[in-house]
């Protein structure tokens, strides 16, 4: 019976990896989502990296488009910063590959290589990932990029209702407690996810100023996209 | 103003660490609740081994007791398991020195080493751990020592219920969401604790046969000792 898994930060994953499982890469603010976006604003590709200067290699090349933040900031030299609304209605980028540097989101997609098969979760295509990992029928861990490599409140709620909606399935089981303890948060959480982890984070909570992504990050099912790693980059399964 | 940091496994602890900071360390179930009642029962040091051959080398050695566990079960050819009923009104122990080894305590252990100092923490002597805390006005990281470095529910709900406490000291503060996470999951579990834990975790409740030590363990503030390593092994601050 596959396993379902919730791994709370990076440094966990080498406790929490399953032989042969499907890794769900999990950055809410905002590396996934944003993904998720820009792939339905119809980025052909994404190449993801953890060095600031490998992705900006690209920018002159044909074809690319960079993207990049550090520390939740816009990073110098780049096109576009990791905000989805940078990628909504943006001509510009439609067709066109992309060359990404996120100081979480990346880091976690690399550790994920040598699973079997890494693809990229948010909310806002939380019901499009769950009915595919259904099918699939195979081991699941959810990999929370989390804050420097601690763990944040807002990748543990996505994980925690990720992995309820996917238990619904009497096929899947669990018996790892960070999958438990996810859960409960996200139940709490559900009615104001936002205010809830405002209270919860002080992080996020002194960064308001990025509020109306946040909001944007939230939504639930408002995207039919999935991101999944082929080969050396991620492209849209739902193309 | 001194920080407080919830560290919810060994593997994170390296994202978590303070300078100079009180590492307590939290294993409830039940290496950390038992040095409790060791002490309180008159033992003298306590000297903790990763390994089991290690602690088993002091068997026949002047003034050793042994005890230890692999994987919640006690180990041939050791004088005591690391079961608090074990220890309580046994006139063996008193005076000794007990040569330790558990599965995920003494890890935990070993890896604050190189901090500002070690303390040992259960809800047994809670408030005479938060107490001592607070008039040392230094950073604190409370450690989880986990289940095979995941998390799990039962350090968790200590380490909030700790952390609570301590900042109700207006003079220490925090901005760790692991904190935040492990707070709220306490004071959910407050009303029924062991409840609370069978639900959230199949490893514990397949484990009903130690209910007697776990509701054991769970009691708050039924011992004023505190267990601090000075040197090679654990001794009691408050004899």
């Amino acid at each position: 019976m596959p396993q379902v898994k919730v791994c709370l930060s990076p440094l966990l994953y080498e406790a929490y990896k399953l032989e042969n499982s499907l890794v769900v890469v999990i950055d809410i603010f905002r590396a996934t989502s944003t993904f998720c976006v820009a792939f339905s604003e119809g980025v052909k590709t994404i190449h993801t990296f953890a060095k600031a200067a490998d992705a900006l290699a690209y920018k002159n090349k044909e074809n690319f488009v960079t993207a990049g933040e550090r520390n939740g900031e816009r990073l110098d030299d780049f096109e576009l910063s990791n905000s989805p609304f940078d990628f909504i209605n943006n001509e510009a980028i439609k067709g066109k590959d992309l060359a990404f540097t996120t100081t979480n989101g990346t880091q976690a997609i690399a550790l994920a290589q040598g699973s079997g098969g890494i693809v990229i979760g948010s909310y806002l295509n939380m019901s499009t990932l769950i009915s595919w990992l259904a099918v699939q029928q195979k081991n699941v861990v959810f990999l929370c990029a989390g804050w420097k490599n601690t763990i944040n409140i807002e990748d543990s709620l996505f994980a925690g209702d990720a992995a309820h909606l996917l238990l619904k399935d009497p096929r899947f089981t669990s018996d790892c407690d960070g999958c438990f303890i996810a859960q409960k948060m996200a139940k709490e959480a559900r009615k104001d996810r936002l205010g809830y982890i405002y209270q919860m984070s002080p992080r996020v909570a002194s960064r308001k100023v990025l509020e109306k992504d946040f909001q944007y990050c939230l939504q639930e099912d408002v995207l039919e996209v999935l991101p999944v790693l082929e080969g050396e980059c991620l492209v849209n399964l739902y193309e």
